[in-house]
């Protein structure tokens, strides 16, 4: 072996990436600690006090692997949802289970359609496939199902993805929306339904689908309004045959058996889901006064996080989110124009409310400079 | 979308596969629960202590996405091996890490060269890019590092897979000849070195190898010795050029929080790897005694595990493996002849090994009768 590894050729066109630098990235790089971790649309109101006591029980079991076939997790999802456990893959995160699914549709050079800034791990999974990335801009800040269905014509593409609601705006469309987009998807193309957030939109935003339609694919997590991000747990909803697919390139004994019997302890746990819920509606309102208390305009959201308008463009917004984060406070903001004229801050408890109040005038003030 | 999903030309030759049946799937298909858990090479010593209590403490965070950098426990990684940082990537176990690399060198038609009847794993991965697997037979129930070298010769292979110790049949070479093997590769070769379970091996099976060679790359887990197999945490070493290489395509936001947690406490924690290994070392030296009791004949092991020579063909081991699952001891055995003449039993507290010791006999007399 010479220095340089013998890559493929594909591998070796792609970049040494990261889709997001991590909190503790920027916390190494300025040697403070972010009091307020606003940033990752993590779910500061934590898991389910049961799923953790279940997790805890469960840390002196960690020698064993965990069932490859995440059964239990599998049936009660099936129950919980009122469909069959064919219906359903389990995978360590929407991450994992959208990289598979890249790899088991997209060969070099096959067409796949996004919306522009949306979620980039996607795009990334994409590119690290050989797969060719159409994207079509948001429309008034909501992906638009239209434009990306006729890009999807234009281009015989095998995949579009959409989420709903959307990352990072925060706005989703209802139901019968995305109803009509899976009615008018070309023959031969698959949709992506990501649902990261769903448990925190209005009931009008989830569609009407059979978990048995061919034309679309729903991504599940328990990494936000579960509150489980660390614990890497997400699942696919679609057609038996499609999902079984799945069997053909998963890592079998890739979930994490904590993981596995905190998501089952999770699901059960509807109080928790519905304190989450309300804790979030609230956050949501708490952000977008604060907003406003600084003349930014926040955009309605239907998830766990407020996309603020700066009203400036990427340069000032890049400031704003700097200026937090000298403050102690971590969030993001879209990659791409013309949503990054935002910037984007998670929920959280009312003390971290409390401290975004405290910083985000001073924020403004020193990117106005 | 057509019913059958439009897979790539290679997903739709793959068969959708398990590598291994899980010991729950067996529990549920015979309605039974396994008294002795045997079968998988888990350690039923169980986690460091201190890995436990540190799992334990950081349940209620799962909430936060681990650290993408997995920045703690490489720098701890490297000063426990008195390596650099830059040598060590971590991954969700050696299985997630595998796979990576054979995405990174692998395109459809590559030559790769394992040992007929090593990892399935690793063949699986090799199968599910397109890789075109060349075997050599074990020699003396000890993988054949000149046959592997030799192999790859004559096939331009692009990587070759050795275990050491060897899984399924527990025998290790030394130090000296692994050495050797790497001084002999063909150029543009890279050999996998797993060394899944050299915690629990002799001293003189560890190479003298240069994390910087860019002819080799280590394997190392958390699964083994250091019982946490349901935690999925692996790491390779190499060199930093093929290190950085698994940023192109590895799962960044993959890692489990509280496992890089308890990985972390468990590699401080040596009292606790020093127990392990003294009580797999006594557990193997049960699992002799218990087989030659019965007229088998156990194979000398450097592993948390003993292959045990059954004197007959597969379907004799098969019976006995099925005999004693049927009295509540989960092993498994080899999948490929001579080895599949032996069964494959994992260490494990003297409880379990009183279990055993009382079963196997009847499951002899059983799968004789």
């Amino acid at each position: 072996m010479t220095d340089d590894p013998r890559l493929t050729r594909l591998a070796a066109t792609l970049p040494s990436s990261v889709p997001f630098v991590g909190p503790e990235a920027l916390q190494r790089l300025s040697g403070t600690t972010f009091a307020a971790r606003l940033g990752a649309n993590e779910s500061g109101f934590g898991p389910s006090p049961f799923a953790i006591k279940v997790m805890q029980d469960a840390a002196a079991q960690a020698w064993m692997y965990a069932d490859p076939e995440s059964h239990d997790l599998r049936q009660a999802l099936a129950a919980h949802h009122n469909i069959a456990a064919e219906n359903i893959m389990i995978g360590e995160g929407i991450d994992t289970l959208l990289g598979l699914l890249v790899r088991l549709l997209i060969a070099q050079g096959d067409s796949v359609v996004t919306s522009a800034g949306a979620y980039p791990t996607f795009n990334y999974h994409v590119a690290g496939f050989g797969g060719t990335l159409h994207t079509v801009p948001y429309t008034g800040d909501h992906e638009d199902p239209s434009r990306l269905v006729a890009k999807a014509r234009e281009t015989d593409a095998k995949l579009i993805y959409i989420a709903n609601p959307d990352n990072p705006m925060g706005t989703y469309h209802k139901g019968h929306v995305i109803e009509r987009m899976v009615a008018e998807i070309p023959d031969d193309c698959l949709l992506i339904l990501d649902e990261a957030y769903i448990e925190l939109a209005p009931d009008a935003a989830v569609p009407a689908l059979s978990p048995a339609d061919p034309r679309v694919i729903r991504m599940r997590t328990f990494s936000k309004a579960y509150g489980m991000a660390g614990a890497r747990v997400g699942y696919a909803v679609g057609a038996a045959p499609l999902i079984a697919a799945f069997n053909k390139v998963r890592n079998h004994f890739g979930m994490n058996r904590t993981s596995q019997l905190g998501a089952l302890a999770a699901l059960a746990d509807i109080e928790h889901m519905n304190n989450v819920v309300s804790a979030a509606q609230k956050s949501r309102d708490q952000i977008a006064k604060i907003a406003l208390d600084c003349r930014l305009t926040p955009i309605p959201s239907a998830t766990n996080f407020v996309a603020v308008d700066c009203g400036h463009d990427a340069a000032f917004a890049r400031k704003v989110v700097d200026e937090l984060g000298k403050r102690g406070i971590f969030v993001r903001m879209p990659f791409v124009a013309p949503q990054n004229r935002c910037i984007r801050i998670s929920c959280g408890p009312h003390s971290e409310m409390q401290l975004l109040a405290a910083a985000l005038p001073n924020a403004i003030a020193a990117a106005h400079g």
